[in-house]
């Protein structure tokens, strides 16, 4: 089945400890997109400027990726965000960010994807995501990210969205920001009781948490020796999750596991490069062949 | 197989967000001891003041723990602790420490110990953990943990022990300090190249890594939602995984996964309450009941 991306397509310039990458392509629809599209089809929402260089269309247009949705709007420019990591790659300042054509992003979504049945509503505020939302005709699944921002400045909005999700991704401290709790097991569970089927807790290197109507679920962060760059990590594992969810109908909670799972492989796989350079190098195979050493890995 | 235990007796007093306890009974080997008690027959080395109060005494007695090698000081007070959480429960800050016995601490071990085949050295200066292990006829297995204090004043001290242990316990900070590497899974394998058979990195409520020659094994934490007092959780952690060694003759690598898991699960109970109120509330079927829950938790 397939899947409305909606969310940003950006360039990133990345500062780590002991490396840098300048003016590469980011944002969260791009990374979502191409790691859902190792499973299904994806249908793309965002926005760029007439700046956006051809080759990164090209990149997503040979993964399958239905471009339709993306405005390329004319004398614009494309959003920009330059960070830098701490030495614990967990942490990471934001030295520099340019809106520009993001800044009034309001989607139309085209008319054939309007009837799609999986929807992903990449971090923007809950007015844009439920605009989006209201767009759709009858989508089966809905899962949204958020961020302190939204939590902060459009607590209300958010709420009046949460109802209408079947997930909510969100990392550890929003999901304590919140629920106004600093357990995290509570936190998760309370933010469920707002309205989301289920909630999914993500925490950076460590894993992640999910809470459904089956109890909660654990699993850790795949051990990569080689993180490169984490940018993009919690995108591509929402990509790989709604990816693999789209892609298999077997009944639930198993499928959710086993779709969390998938996305932790390919956060994994993500962060041993900047930008999207590992995902493209990686395959189908090598993702299942991750997937089923990360089995072993937990397995006592 | 009955386990040597060496390590700090101690009176604790400690603040979290929430509650508060003061003067209750503490230390690495209390800890570790009464977690391993679940297992195996353990039997404790540690020094105390005569104004422990026999209480405390009799708490470990009823477990079955030999308290033979638990030498009591006359004129002596018991190592003395007072710290306070911080709100995520994560961190902490030592406000108050007064070593008192523990400042000249230089066990002789009984002579009924020095046959044990199973060794617990927690957290003291390398040469201490040295001598103890040289009174040791022939250990089947040595678990030790260490700290920053050492690793940055003691380091040369602390090489030489390495390659004499089966198990190296650190934390997560302790263990980049210690490889001189912000990445953990190179970290781990760096100190397992130090001489250790296996190293077992414990992160917290966000659980640990286990590198043996058998790879990689992670684990997440378990995630309780009553988090009272987080004080003992290392030194549980490393009671259950030896205690359970202990009980355990079948062969690696499935016992050390397991050890580990359940070492994870009575970490989890430890924290529940202050000093041991909850550990001394469990039993050994509450604890293989939570084991089989983890697992639920952890399977994809």
């Amino acid at each position: 089945m397939s899947i409305v991306a909606v969310g940003t397509v950006a360039i990133d310039s990345i500062e780590t400890p002991t490396a840098s990458a300048h003016h590469v392509l980011g944002g969260s629809a791009t990374y979502f997109s191409y790691a859902a599209s190792f499973f299904t089809k994806v249908h793309l929402v965002a926005v760029v400027g007439d700046d956006f260089p051809m080759q990164h269309i090209d990149l997503l247009r040979q993964r399958g990726i239905d471009l339709s949705g993306l405005e390329v709007r004319r004398g614009g420019r494309t959003f920009y965000w330059r960070g830098r990591y701490h030495a614990d790659m967990n942490n990471r300042d934001t030295l520099e960010v340019h809106l520009n054509v993001l800044a009034d992003f309001n989607p139309t979504l085209p008319g054939h994807y309007r009837e799609l049945p999986y929807v992903f509503l990449g971090n923007s505020s809950p007015q844009l995501q439920m605009r989006v939302l209201d767009q759709m005709v009858r989508p089966q699944m809905v899962l949204a990210d958020t961020m302190n921002l939204w939590i902060e400045t459009q607590r209300d909005a958010l709420l009046e969205l949460l109802p209408r999700l079947d997930g909510l991704l969100l990392n550890d401290s929003e999901a304590r920001l919140l629920a106004e709790d600093e357990n995290l097991v509570r936190a998760g569970m309370k933010i469920r009781d707002l309205g989301p089927k289920f909630v999914i807790i993500k925490k950076g290197e460590h894993g992640s948490f999910l809470f459904s109507r089956d109890g909660v679920f654990v699993l850790p962060g795949y051990p990569t020796p080689d993180v490169v760059d984490p940018t993009g990590a919690g995108d591509s594992f929402a990509g790989g999750i709604l990816g693999y969810l789209a892609s298999d109908t077997s009944p639930p909670p198993g499928r959710l596991r086993r779709a969390i799972a998938y996305g932790t492989v390919i956060a994994s796989i993500t962060v041993e490069g900047f930008s999207l350079d590992r995902l493209r190098q990686t395959t189908r195979e090598e993702i299942e062949r991750r997937l089923e050493e990360y089995r072993r890995m937990i397995t006592f």
